[in-house]
């Protein structure tokens, strides 16, 4: 171990600043959600690592972080995605209520991260699911209240890339699981080299992808699908389009044929959220109608989750520091900051020695001294 | 595994209704915090044992659910308490600042249920951590966080159990550390006669003990223990409960000689907060002098806890359910709904068959029908 007192790789804690920060963030995005009547709920943060593969598929092991939980001798893993979490909630917990169910979460998950092997972070998440909500009215509510939690957060100007799982599915359906991995990562960077290597690699004609990469408008892109297996999904994605343009979306979507980056589970629609101050995505989300049913209750669903240290990020690039709350460093007068504290101002009672440079070090906007 | 999709041992979900409790009450704990000038920071959620162990002294292992972290090969283990980890970072890195730390956290904790071996549950907290404060003052200024933070949850009857670690040491001193923790719990119950038991089975004289709990004031307690050596942390709590009395806690505040059972790391006062409708005590802390100094760096340090399960379980006692908020079923209107979010009422746009029936089953207060 390195360090006199170290953290496991990707751990971290937060100092005052930036938690204020992330709770005012997380805040204004739990308050956007309520406003659309979702439902917070809370999810343990292991469960067995049989119940989150029953909805993620098997568990990479490096992926994840297991253990033996001693009660039961059997293996745990702590939640790389919290969407299994409320499915098995939804199928256990909650039959009883009609749909469609809208839930909400925050939390922290684990994640490997992309691109650097064996390392892993733990990523804050606020996120959604819609549960008993066909295509398209479900996909449209999610992504109407994705962009207005973007809002809330502070943003004005993100996009939101909008894809169909369908459409990699049909087109890589006779490519293995993992090269075709590889070329959805490609066609996701829009590296038209590398995804022509890839499926050559893989035996299989690149051409469509490289016209994909080519074509200037969706409707062009859905006129070059036609002939293939992806055209019904390509279809499914240009009416979803524009039926998020008429409920007034039009601003922040882009549809995208080749965004077919996609988790396991997605069946549908799919979508990630940029902005300007963070590299990786500050949204994701998707459709995933088969995954209620791996846990006995079968029902279509839909939802989203946003990266909070990637939304703070990207709000910071836009709106700058967050202004520091009015708290009050008061001299040796506990009456005083009593008096003060029933008023709702924050204050703390210091001696007369060092008062400032305590002040300023702690983040007190005032220093109140009577002579 | 028992049931179709089970959670660990002690592990559970919040369904909605749950999560808005915990979520205001949790809210309006940490809103009083801030008041009081204390700052909050965000933990992880596992460590290596290692650091853990350096604040806790040896973890048991059956209290604690440990791990070995792939990338480094060390054991990490899920957090049974978060001061060590408050510790950790104070000496790691908030070195730089001034002197006293007013910090507090929220977070869960993985502890092992008492009295019942071998079952743990997950304990939701909020706990301040005052470092480099001395006592009296820094003690007193936790008692009057503690006792405000737990009128600000909604509690106007309850109270505080004032000891001190040094007596239990003192009297102590001689009796083997197992055999001293099931006095020290006797005593905690006021069962004389298992504390009589205990104290002769160690082979000592339990007279004192008896005396202590015939005691009628603190004053004939402090005098019963003049001539111990548990004179001077008598004299230490006596006087604390005046400075404290003088604060204007009188009212909250019940000092017990008695009151002796402790966490390893305390090393003077100690308190455990109590209130109608939990038998679990809904808040506890004291002082650590010790602690920080195991982390390199040496300071004075007082603190506690409060289970958020244990104050909702006294709120609901006392207050009765929380008044549900306001939200609406809007029928078949998504601009009548876009109106209402933007005036702050939350709703959701359902379909005209079963309004009534889903708004009922998921708490919305009123259906808007527009014929």
């Amino acid at each position: 171990m390195k360090g006199a007192h170290p953290l496991p790789a990707g751990m971290r804690d937060l100092l005052p600043e930036e938690t204020r920060e992330r709770r005012e963030l997380a805040g204004r995005v739990l308050e956007r959600l309520e406003l659309f009547g979702y439902d917070l709920v809370l999810l343990p943060a292991f469960e067995f690592a049989e119940v989150l593969e029953r909805g993620l598929g098997a568990l990479e092991p490096s992926e994840v972080l297991r253990f033996v939980e001693p009660e039961s001798g059997e293996v745990a893993a702590l939640r790389p995605d919290m969407t299994p979490q409320i499915a098995r909630m939804v199928a256990t917990r909650l039959q009883t209520r009609p749909p469609p169910f809208r839930l909400a979460y925050e939390g922290t998950v684990l994640r490997r991260l992309s691109g650097r092997a064996r390392k892993r972070r733990q990523i804050p998440q606020v996120g959604v699911e819609l549960v008993g909500a066909e295509s398209p009215n479900g996909d449209v509510e999610v992504l109407e209240v994705c962009a207005s939690v973007l809002s809330a957060a502070g943003l004005s100007d993100f996009v939101i890339d909008l894809g169909d799982a369908g459409i990699a599915r049909a087109l890589l359906a006779n490519v293995a699981a993992d090269r075709a991995a590889l070329v959805a990562d490609a066609l996701g960077r829009k590296d038209e080299v590398e995804v022509s290597d890839r499926m050559k690699e893989a035996g299989a004609d690149p051409s469509i992808f490289v016209e994909l990469l080519h074509a200037k408008t969706l409707a062009d892109g859905v006129k070059l699908l036609e002939k293939t297996p992806a055209a019904s999904a390509a279809r499914r994605l240009a009416s979803l389009h524009e039926a998020a343009v008429s409920r007034g979306l039009g601003d922040r979507l882009t549809a995208d044929l080749g965004e077919i980056r996609s988790a396991a589970y997605y069946t549908g629609m799919l979508f990630r959220a940029y902005a300007r101050g963070s590299a990786d995505a500050i949204g994701s989300g998707g459709r995933y109608d088969d995954l209620l049913a791996r846990f006995g209750a079968p029902m279509s669903a839909v939802g989203f989750a946003i990266d909070l240290d990637a939304l703070a990020l990207a709000v910071r690039t836009a709106n700058g520091a967050t202004k520091p709350r009015e708290r009050v460093l008061v001299v040796e007068n506990e009456a005083k900051a009593r008096a003060l504290r029933e008023q709702g101002v924050a204050c703390v009672v210091h001696g007369r020695d060092g008062a400032k440079e305590y002040a300023s070090a702690w983040g007190f906007t005032r220093v109140v001294e009577e002579t």
